[in-house]
């Protein structure tokens, strides 16, 4: 298991960010949960204003593939140039719902995948990112809030 | 003016979400940017899934107050408990917007503004905050991913 401690997180966004400013992103979409830390993050480095958010949720699925559900809706209109940002590609699975509806409603608009961390094995790769992920991540935001009592 | 670190963020999460468990929320709208990582953090502290966000934008104002504009849309069919969650209540002007606007699209739902700062001035406050928000904060994320050529 990788710790993965907020100090990591802050040193990780300075190059993140220098790896996403050519595109010059004028949206951040955050994955929510798992990518709104991050994506807020992405935003103050990159000084993009216009930050939403859209829900991914994984159900274990009767087939080898996890099912993925995505709901909400983001408002992309005078959106050009647009990062989808979540902690991990992990199957992929996710990616490979969302970002389909997201072309589809937006055709005219470019959109680029940045992850923190990917999969070797997943689906869809990121267009950036900065760790592959050969371990289970216990990201910070999954365990520093948690009630002390339970831990 | 109060540096607003992340180590004290991580121990406010813990009394924060104590003080938010009675009401047991269903969902929890962040306002963008600002309470982005905070309602993160809740999410995971409350174990809420339902993580979503909703822009706030403000502009200064030709009068006294500043203009705010709400952009976005939350789906918040099948949501009974909301929080909404951000940064900190300054002028009150955001939640002024927000709020009336949540609750005319779902008037059966029940709704609380969770900060960890407010203002003593500010025209509305939170239900629930930590802090009273005396001098300029300088919060974590607003600070910590500046590129540091530029610091």
């Amino acid at each position: 298991m990788i710790t993965y401690e907020y100090e990591h997180f802050k040193n990780d966004i300075q190059h993140l960010s220098t790896l996403c400013e050519p595109f010059k992103a004028d949206t951040i979409i955050a994955v929510a949960r798992g990518g709104m830390t991050l994506a807020h993050a992405l935003a103050m480095a990159l000084n993009i204003r216009n930050l939403q958010s859209i829900r991914a949720e994984s159900y274990d699925g009767k087939s080898q593939r996890n099912t993925v559900a995505i709901s909400g809706q983001c408002d992309l209109k005078g959106s050009k140039k647009i990062l989808i940002v979540d902690d991990i590609v992990d199957s992929g699975e996710t990616m490979a719902s969302l970002v389909p509806i997201l072309i589809a409603q937006y055709p005219s608009a470019t959109f680029k995948i940045v992850t923190l961390f990917s999969k070797p094995s997943a689906r869809i790769q990121p267009d950036v990112f900065l760790h592959e992920a050969r371990d289970w991540i216990d990201f910070f935001w999954e365990r520093d809030f948690l009630k002390t009592d339970l831990l």
